[in-house]
């Protein structure tokens, strides 16, 4: 074929900067600007370390096995018990907190609010003021949850007499566990610790964990996939919206509930409690892509995302072949919706483990299941469609078991490659809840956050060293 | 303004005959032709009458009225109650059913198994044959559901003794009345009439009814357009997907049955029962969609469509403006997909009072919403935003109270004017379920069906009668 380049009219299309389209644009020429900036931000170091690994033929194998290990999870809801008896290192005089390792003095205010209440719950102290002692002090034991196989959503304090769901990935054999949830307004996950929030607490421990346990011994235990899927296709991207499956929960578990024979007012008060909480299946749902992903780390050279937690001043990830190292960079703050008498003022940086949701390919990632969020987190339906096909460009694949209708049925973009990330610039999305930045005081607004590049850089850089040595 | 006509490039868009602007591409010149046959189905008659009523300030007027009213409706769910106690005019050996009036000898084969099986079930015979003699021989009469208040999806067949729905329209005052669901499979409203129907029939009869008026009354009445509206943004269009609508009914009657105090048995196995049947809301939309339409009815000049509803015979629709009146045509088979070993030489022609769905706006008028549901009757995602987008032609508005998230929360196209079904030629769409067109077989399938235009015709020769009078 001839191509008679110089006799036709040129049509350009410009790629990066700017100013040269403008040029041809000046003298009236058809010109197409294309958005691009280099990768890993133009830092030449990281960019040349993404370059090799992007060839390396060991990390797309590492890849392979990791996400088909993550595609093959089967997470089941196998019962609830307190903490202490069930989740792996957890000791007395130990809290859990969501996010990466941080210290008392440097936590944020819902934080601290959250172990303020969780030492009162536990008795440790009789006061606010002797509780804050008792923290400051290092009387207390602060790990993160990811430590010890859990979750938590928000600041995620997990105290040995809480009630916890076990989830069991089927396929793998391991465990992960959260707390149960409290519903929304004034809750410990929020920093608020008051009488109100504790009364609750106290409940939880000795009703509605105790009839949780008994249901599903009567009932028997619960797949959670197939239950998750079939919220995607009812509005729910299973992290900020869990209307749904929630509600699905509540189906299986309400029968079985009836048959343990318990106290009629127990079980009518435990029903109320869960139908009036539309996020209540969002810790059974967080356990269990804790349990998916932890199946799926630990594979050397692997770029797997297997974890994203924030502590509400760092954001952290984890990667398949990093082992138990976190990357992290500050938490950025949320671009959202506020309720009635909050602004952006109030807001804390972002906040919890359930960005778990996300690494397993939910919420941000599924938002094109959900329009009806968009009322919530803010934007258009639109967008909603727009941000999961924006995922799928730095995802090793979809997901076999969750699909997105709005997209006919495509799986929900499901496995983060660190690699991706850094290459495209696109970093993920995350639905969350924000929290204020005081101590006792709640939620204030949800919205939408996007995952600080410099923990992927980070991430990049450190797989090469591992790679090179 | 100057126009220079014939000195530019003429674009043609020729309309209605396609050879038109055959000839002119044929000249190679641009041309747009466009999809466009005559009203009426090129009835001349019937053209002239809708011309004069296109531009009737009358109807207008009317419509006006009665679609405030359809909009302004509150249903509420009051209670349950045998149906010999609440529905207006029902008799001992009488039986309603679904669709306009028909006579035993030209009913089909689910309706007759429906009515042997109620015939049964209230123990006026003793075996099948017996039942079908005494049908046969007029002593049970047999009358519409709609001539009643009520209505019943498929055959529709509703006896004294069952236990219905009772739905009241807050704002008007009226009331509706729907039996309650039985689940899939073998059901009396497919026509099945075997021992295991007939015991389910008994259970409803003696333990859900009794259990579900006991829980109304310990929780109070139950407000229905809300949980529509909710239904409506978690994946149900409410006519052929209710799984979304059941469970919010199920989460606020879970709590208040098991405080009436009931044994346990019976609570679990109504709990059981109910959260196994995802169609189990279906009818008290259906009492409260003809809760609604009911008090849009009786506008004197009103072209306002207030029943579609089909005996599996006829096709009939109820317009405003012309009382009690049925316009009827053959009804049409459905387009849709079988169930394992069956097709479509297995099909009943088009069953149910459950497109009182579509005439609210719901079911295939609210597609949309139900991106999933193409699973169950054909087609994809796209389609189901098409059909309501398509409906919006043919209503007088968009539902004040239910909202399409994928049409960026446009209300649901509601309140179908017969002239513009004639005038556009779009016939309403209705998803429905299909049954086999013997007796005693039950559910083959599900799909779309057109309303029959000629219905929408007679109404239009009808009300220009009416009005030149």
């Amino acid at each position: 074929m001839s191509v008679q380049l110089f006799e036709q009219q040129l049509s350009v299309v410009n790629v990066g900067l700017a100013s040269f389209a403008e040029a041809i644009r000046d003298a009236k020429a058809p010109v197409v600007h294309l958005e691009w900036s280099p990768p890993a931000q133009g830092d030449r170091t990281v960019g040349m370390q993404l370059a090799e690994l992007l060839v390396d033929k060991r990390v797309d194998a590492a890849n392979q096995e990791a996400v088909s290990r993550l595609y093959a999870g089967q997470p089941i809801l196998r019962g609830v018990a307190p903490a202490r008896e069930v989740i792996p290192g957890i000791e007395d005089r130990m809290l859990l907190h969501a996010g990466p390792p941080i210290a008392w003095d440097a936590m944020s205010g819902p934080m601290q609010g959250a172990i303020i209440g969780a030492i009162l719950f536990e008795g440790w102290a009789a006061t606010p003021d002797e509780a804050r002692r008792l923290a400051a002090g290092g009387a207390i034991r602060l790990e993160p949850n990811h430590h010890h196989a859990a979750v938590g959503p928000m600041a995620g304090v997990t105290s040995p007499s809480m009630p916890v769901w076990i989830v069991e990935n089927q396929t793998f054999g391991n465990r992960a566990f959260s707390s149960m949830n409290e519903g929304l307004g004034k809750v410990l996950r929020f920093g608020a610790y008051d009488d109100e929030v504790l009364g609750r607490l106290r409940w939880m421990r000795d009703v509605l964990g105790p009839a949780m346990a008994r249901a599903l011994d009567t009932g028997g235990p619960i797949e959670i996939a197939p239950l998750i899927a079939q919220a995607l296709h009812m509005g729910d991207e299973v992290h900020n919206r869990n209307v749904a499956a929630s509600g699905l929960l509540f189906r299986r578990i309400a029968p079985a509930l009836v048959r343990t024979g318990m106290d009629a007012s127990d079980v009518a008060a435990v029903l109320e409690f869960i139908s009036g909480n539309d996020h209540f299946f969002l810790n059974v749902s967080m356990a269990s892509c804790k349990a998916m992903l932890d199946a799926a780390h630990g594979v050397p050279a692997s770029s797997l995302v297997t974890a994203m937690a924030r502590n509400g001043v760092d954001f952290g990830i984890r990667v398949s072949g990093l082992g138990y190292e976190w990357l992290t960079a500050p938490a950025p703050m949320i671009d959202g919706l506020y309720f009635p008498g909050y602004s952006a003022a109030d807001a804390n940086p972002d906040l919890g483990d359930s960005a778990i949701a996300e690494t397993v390919g939910l919420g941000g990632f599924s938002m094109a299941a959900a329009p009806a969020i968009v009322q919530f987190v803010g934007g258009s339906p639109q967008d909603a469609v727009a941000y999961s096909r924006e995922m799928l460009q730095i995802t090793l694949g979809t997901s076999p078991a969750f699909t997105l209708p709005a997209l006919s049925f495509t799986g929900a973009p499901s496995g983060i490659d660190a690699r991706l990330v850094v290459d495209t610039g696109v970093a993920p999305i995350i639905n969350t809840g924000i929290a204020h930045r005081q101590a006792g005081i709640g939620q204030v607004g949800a919205g939408l956050v996007r995952a600080p590049m410099a923990c992927f850089e980070r991430a990049i850089a450190r797989l090469a060293e591992t790679l090179a040595e």
